[in-house]
Formats: C-alpha cells, sequence, structure tokens
C-alpha cells in the first residue's frame, strides 16, 4: 500500500455531489456518494451486496437505493430495508459497507481506516477555503500517476519555469534560496524574495506601487494535501515568512487523493484575500490554474510511464526536492506505523 | 475451469456458418467453422499446423482451406492435403485438430471433448426449436462476462421489474410465488398465476376473453442452456404447470457458450404455438426480445466488471437465486466429476 | 531474453534522427536519439536522471537537452551539466546511460551490450547500399510481432505466393528448387531459375531480349538482417548463384530491430545497379516494396496474435523453412554462448 489508513481525503467538491448517485473509487474501493433528502452526504461501497452490480446504477427511493438488477433495497445506513422479493422478511445481516464522511471548506471528505477514529478534528485546517474574507474556488482532474508524485511536484516549485513556460514559469524562482522545514506530520518549504518589482499580476492584486517583498510557503499536511501560500507585501510594511497579513495573499490548495497505486483524482483550487467579491476575476484566475495544472497533468502521466518503462531506474533527489522527500517520509512512517499496529 | 467437458455447446446459428470460413473461440479454444459443398459443418483449430496463421483468413480451394501464408491446404478431416511446395510429398503427420460438430434445432452444435463420446443423444432436448406447430427464430449477442451469470440471470426472472422496467417488467412477477426443483440434470423454477387478466400480448395470442391462468417455468439444462415456457390459458380449461398446451405458449430459448472464463456467446431465441405462420409477428418477438436482451447484457457486463472491482466480495444468494444455485451445482459437480475421472 | 547483445542493430533510417530528440525503444531500453550540431548522433536513455521524465520531451540547448520537468541539462555525453538550481555545483555523478552509435549504409546503429566491444567492424556487410554503381532508398513499419518471424519470413519466400498473390506472388517460385546453406553466422537460401522468360519487371531493368537466368539468394546476417540477392541476367552471359554481375540486379535489404519480445522495428529498403539515375523508377520501387510488405506485417500481426491465442500449439517447420530454422540457431548460440560467458 502507497498510502496512509485511518485519515480523511477528499472524495468529492461539495457541488460535485448531489441527490443522484455517483461512482467513485477512493483508495482502490469503488464507492458510490449520494445526498439524503436533507443534504447530508452517503458513502457506500459501489456494490449491491446481493450480486454486487454497482448500486451508482441504482434507482432513488426517498434517502434509499433499489439496485438496478434485482431491486434490494438498501437505506443509507447500509442496511437492506426490503428484498427482491418484497413480501420476504428483511434479512438483517445484508448490508452494504459504508463510510464516514463529512463535509468542510467545500469538500466532501471520506475516512479511510477503521470507523471510529473517524474525528473530524483530524481533517487537515485549510482555513483559507472557509474563513471570512477570503474567497475560494477551484477544479478538478483525474490524473493517471502516483499521488505521491504529484505531492512531490507541488513542494518543488522549481518546475514552474520549465513546465509552466509559457505561463507563471520564471527564472526568478531559481535564483530565491529555499528553506525546508519538517515538523510533526507536515513540511514547509518556503522562499522569501525582499525588495523586488512586483510582477504584474501581484502590483494589480496589492493595488500599491512600490518595491515588494514576495514569498513562496510549500506546506505538505498528512495524508495527502498541499497548500501553498504566496502574495507580495509592500518592503517595510512588516510582513516575514512567519506572518504576512499586510499585503494580498493567496492560497493555492491542492488535494491529492489515490484511486489506485497508479492514479488519482487531483482536487485543486485558490483562496485568496484580495478583491473577494470580483467574480471575474475568480473565474480568470480558475481557468488560469485549470491551465497550469493541465500542463502538471501531462508531465506527471509522462513520468508514470517513464518509471514503469524503466523498472531498473529509481527517482532522484537533489536539494530542491526535500520537501517532497521529508513528505514522503512522513507517509512512509505513517503506513509503517499502522502495520506494526495491526501485527501487535 | 469453469464449464463442462464432454459437453455439446452451440457454436452458431445454422444460418451463421456458410462456405466462408468464420473464426469463433469456444471454452477457450480458438475454431475455425464452415461448411462443405455438401452443406455439412466443419470446425477445426483456427491455426495453421505450420507456422499458426488462422485458417479462418486462408482460402477455400473445394473443401479444403489454403492457409494464406505458405499454402499449405488442409481437408475438412483435419489433414494436409498440399504442402507449401507443392511437389512436396504430402506429410501424413501434418494436420489440423479437429471438432464433432453436429446441427439440430437450427443450430450448429460443437462437442468439447473426448471425440469418441461425442453422442449427438446427448444435445438438449429443446423440442419447441424444431417441432411441428411450432415457430421459431432469435438472434445472438457476444457478452462480456462469465455465461454462469447469465444463468443466473435466466433463472430469477424477478429483475425483469428492474431491468426491463421499460418493457416487459411488471410487479406482478415479484408477488407470484415460485417453486425451484432440481431433478438429475435439470432444474426448473416455476410460477403458476391462476385467474388473472391477461396481459394485452397474451390476450392477443390466446385470441380468446376472460380470466386466464398463467405460468413462468424457467429450466436449466446441463451443460449451459435455459428454456422458459411461457403462456397463458383460459382458466377452467385444465391447464396446469405440468401440462398446458390448451393456451397461448411460448418458449424462450437461452444458450450459454463459454468464450473465455470471462466472456460468452449468447444465442437466444423464442418459439412459439400460435400464429406461426405470421411472419410480421415473428420479426416484431425478436426485435423486441433483442432490446430485452441487450438491456440484459449491459447489466451482466457492469455486473463482471464489480466482480472484479471487489475481489473481496463474494455473490450472496436469497430465495428468489435458488434456481441459478442449482444449476451452477449441477455445473461444479460434472467439473467435479471430471476431473475425478481424469485422476484415476 | 529473445536478441543477441554485443551487436549492433539498426536504430533509424539517416534521415529519421535530426536536431529534434526523438525516443525510440530499442531491445527493450527507451532511447532519446538527436544529432549534435555537427550532425554526429547522439543515443540516451529516454529518462532524465533526476525524476525519469522522457528526456525527448526536453528542450535542445546546444548539444544539451535540458529536461523539460526541473530544467536539470544533459550534455551529449550523458553527463549532467547544470543543476536544476543553476547555482548549485554539478554533481560529478548525475548521467544519463548513454549507447554507442555509428553511422553507415544510411542508417543509424546503435551498440547492444558491453561499451568497449562496440566495433564499427561488426557492423554487417550491407555493400549495396552504399556502393559507387548502385542506389539506395527505402521506408520503416512498426510490426507488433516478435522480430524473429520477420526473419522466418524472409528467409522463405515461398510465402510470396499466397501473401502477395496480388502483387508480387507467382507460382513459378514454388517449382524452383531451393538450397539452404550455412556458414559460420550466415544463413543462404539460393533459387537459380535458368532459362526463363524475364517477368516484365526484369526484361525492362535489363534492357535486352532473350531467356534469362534468373536468382534469388536469402542471405541471413547475424544479428538480425537478411539481404535478398535478385535479378536476371542473359542466358549464356556467365551469370552464375556464385557470381553475378552480367545483368540487372537487386538488393532488397531488411533490418529487423527487437522493441520488446513481441514487437520490433522493421527498416526495409532496396538497392539496384540498374537506373540509378531514375528518380522515378526508385519512388514507384519504393511505392511498391511498401505495399507488399505492409501485407506481411499484417500476416506476422496476425501469426503473433494466434501464437498467443494457441499457447498449447508450436511452430512447425518443414523444408520451406530451413533458412529460418538455422538463422534461429545461430542467433540461439549466440544468445548461449553470452549467458555462458557471463557466468564465468
Amino acid at each position: 500500500m502507497t498510502w496512509i489508513e485511518n485519515a480523511w481525503y477528499v472524495a468529492a467538491w461539495d457541488a460535485g455531489v448531489d441527490f443522484e448517485p455517483v461512482s467513485r473509487t477512493i483508495c482502490g474501493v469503488p464507492m458510490v456518494f449520494y445526498r439524503r433528502l436533507d443534504r447530508s452526504v452517503v458513502a457506500m461501497r459501489d456494490a449491491c451486496p446481493h450480486r454486487l452490480l454497482p448500486l451508482s446504477m441504482g434507482i432513488r427511493e426517498g434517502d434509499s437505493i433499489r439496485c438496478k438488477y434485482h431491486g434490494l433495497r438498501i437505506g443509507p445506513d447500509g442496511k437492506a430495508n426490503e428484498m427482491p422479493l418484497r413480501s420476504d422478511p428483511v434479512n438483517a445481516r445484508v448490508c452494504a459497507e459504508t463510510f464516514v464522511t463529512h463535509e468542510r471548506h467545500r469538500f466532501v471528505w471520506v475516512w479511510i481506516g477503521e470507523k471510529d477514529k473517524a474525528d473530524p478534528a483530524l481533517i487537515p485546517d485549510l482555513w483559507p477555503c472557509s474563513t471570512e474574507g477570503w474567497t475560494f474556488d477551484g477544479g478538478y482532474y483525474h490524473v493517471a500517476c502516483d499521488y505521491r508524485l504529484m505531492i512531490d511536484n507541488l513542494m518543488d516549485l522549481t518546475h514552474e519555469t520549465y513546465v509552466h513556460s509559457g505561463s507563471i514559469g520564471q527564472l526568478e524562482i531559481l535564483e530565491a534560496d529555499i528553506e525546508t522545514i519538517a515538523e510533526n506530520d507536515s513540511v514547509f518549504v518556503q522562499r522569501w524574495m525582499p525588495g523586488i518589482d512586483a510582477p504584474p499580476f501581484w502590483r494589480q492584486a496589492l493595488g500599491k506601487d512600490g518595491p515588494v517583498d514576495r514569498w513562496q510557503i510549500c506546506q505538505f499536511l498528512k495524508p495527502a494535501s498541499v497548500m501553498i501560500d504566496v502574495g507580495v507585501a509592500l518592503t517595510g510594511a512588516g510582513a516575514s515568512l512567519a506572518s504576512h497579513d499586510q499585503g494580498a495573499r493567496g492560497m493555492v490548495v491542492d488535494f491529492m487523493t489515490p484511486e489506485t497505486e497508479n492514479t488519482h483524482h487531483y482536487f485543486w483550487g485558490m483562496a485568496r484575500n484580495f478583491n473577494i467579491h470580483d467574480a471575474g476575476l475568480t473565474a480568470r484566475m480558475k481557468k488560469q490554474q485549470g491551465g497550469v495544472f493541465a500542463e502538471d497533468k501531462d508531465i506527471l502521466e509522462a513520468q508514470q510511464r517513464a518509471i514503469e518503462a524503466n523498472p531498473d531506474m529509481r527517482l532522484s533527489a537533489y536539494r530542491i526536492d526535500e520537501g517532497g522527500v521529508r513528505a514522503r517520509q512522513i507517509i512512509a512512517r505513517a503506513i509503517k506505523n499502522a502495520q506494526a499496529e495491526l501485527a501487535n
């Protein structure tokens, strides 16, 4: 296994699950998601306990799903509440596996692991997605690569120069020095660029002229998220790596949810604390970000194919890769600890 | 292996094999089928004994096939009758594996197993396909699922309510009680619905008004057929589950021929004893049946994929599944007996 | 392994490699090929030593390639000459595997095996491709079959009668007797057809009337080439199997380069010593040859699929197959010797 269990993963954007059942495989398990009439989210194994037909092919009846094959009806608690022959008594042992879900930060999260440990407090604190004074939007890509390759990618922004040479790439990124800090279950890779000319986008966001201090702080959060804190403040306004609410600030948020060992669901978005009521800006930023991440998707899928085509080769890690290396260490340690716990 | 050996399987509709060689894989073995000039059917391994090019790519010469690669010519007895260099003496050991075929009930049957046991008397007795006073027609689908899933499907008509909700499905089927009887190498699942209003199709077929007794009797026949006896008779005419030639009667016939462990050839049709000269009715019934069975194909292929996507789950069997369960027991027992025989 | 190591294989036509990097898998290894500014050819593992992205996706900078992912720059010697962070000192151990190449006979050859044994003198002597008084052109096909099936095909021209029945096939080929001679690392299959009427193509090539002697000499050259010497001379002009420069002569040249165990690169062409300045004839011959070899490709890919679909069957060898059998023996012996050497 390449992913952490007993953890929350993003299953969908909030608007990505509605009354109509939808199927999505999470951490190797086919699941069906739909909303009850009260809009709370149900997640179940996407296979009827009778003959395994996907429940997502079934028909909603109130908060239940009736299987399209023989009509076994499963309630949102996973338990059968009507047998194929409706006159037959309901067998209490007939049930679909259910999964704990929780909605936060505009996403539907699903708990992978032992249900009784599913504590919403363990959902990563992605405050920019749901804090007053901030706005947030984004999108989704299916990416045919190991989700850890996407984490590597996001924890090392030097790739922007080459992968995104037509858009956000710039050589300055290569010149600023980086610092990598691993603490507990998180890793930070940070760049501080003091007293520079603001790039056009950030000058406009800031709404002021003059030299700026600029920052980029990539943060990995267990089990599989990356937040990138980016922005500028006027030089002299007192901004620092530790505290920088003096200027225009954005948060790139990225959630990598394993589908299989070689594919994953990629949820991406951007939060910001400037011009938050400018819906046109929100739409333009989402479109641009979608274009940028499509470039990453192309590169990462080529990388996955290359890994498979060169089985005698191993990934190397240079100084720029330290963030990804540390993130992978956290993942590997958590997997190992869980296995040790199981063995006891 | 998931199928019975030393048994007859349907290879094709009678009109599906002609002078032109056609390829079809039966029980894992690629075969070529064609008719001799006297119209008897030849079945051989679809691989030239020389360099394995499919013989179905070859050229008919009289009753022989000349391989398209180097021209080795194989007679309908499987023996080479001309070498690639025509002047070379024919090597008597050069031959293609042949298979025993037999035509009956409008189908070409092929014997899988030891040739000397290929007794046409072992072909299942599907009398409605070839009895005076009856007419019969049908079609073919390739279905990407284990052939036993189709047997399960046909031995349990409760699925009609949901899978065929737009056509033949009706809730009454769920209300009638069923009885399952296994005897020797056959299984019956039967429903008797006395004194009901005839559905429009059957009222027209019967040509008389008044309450009717209606029946549905699914019969599994070893190794892989299902016949479904359906119809209505006027209440009081003396019809019973055991004998019901008093009214309008149809026989749905289904032959499942394994191609691989996860795919099969599905031959289906319908025989009837009413309005047998009405070619328009025959065409309409075939078209409707084709639509209904296409719905089954969709469901069963989704079920096969779900079985593969949920390797930790098993099919469950409820009361409605008893017919399929019994049929699978007959298949499993025959496979086991054959293996025991081989081991002795 | 099904191919000989420590040998030269054709990687590309000379015009098939230019400044733009191109990817091609040779003997199971993904490689990138490109020309230095001085037009010499570079061959490297097509995977960046950093994170394995194909170097063929990278950007040429002088004679180096900069990886499209993080900008590691690899020189034509395979060594990194700039790190992703340009200010970082170059790590001398960072390098891509390189391969020895050599250009001869209008092809780019690549050495598979131990580099220090890569002697250009070991390139097969395909003199008609680069001899004064001869002209040469041809094409390329990707063929989804074991490269040895193509060798079998070329060493036995009886297939022309059936595979190429619409073009070059003729029954006379089946009537002439063949002789197979294996000597050292080469195999010859030869036909001598004395005193016959010249076919139209050859009569025109010869430019003279009268009975001719015609020859076909297929030669296998280790590790994976076949040259076919074809032509006619006026009867009485003194031509023989051993020496036949008296008439019009062509050389079909074929290079089979393994891609994987079940696929190969097929380079084909034709050299001739008549009308060598007739560019229209060259183009017509190439077009015809391309059509003929496309027929072989269809047959061989069907043969490969049939081999996989009939795992219980083996290829048989008749008298006509002796050339291919001998060629395969040379290949198998060389593989075995190399393994024995490795074991010592």
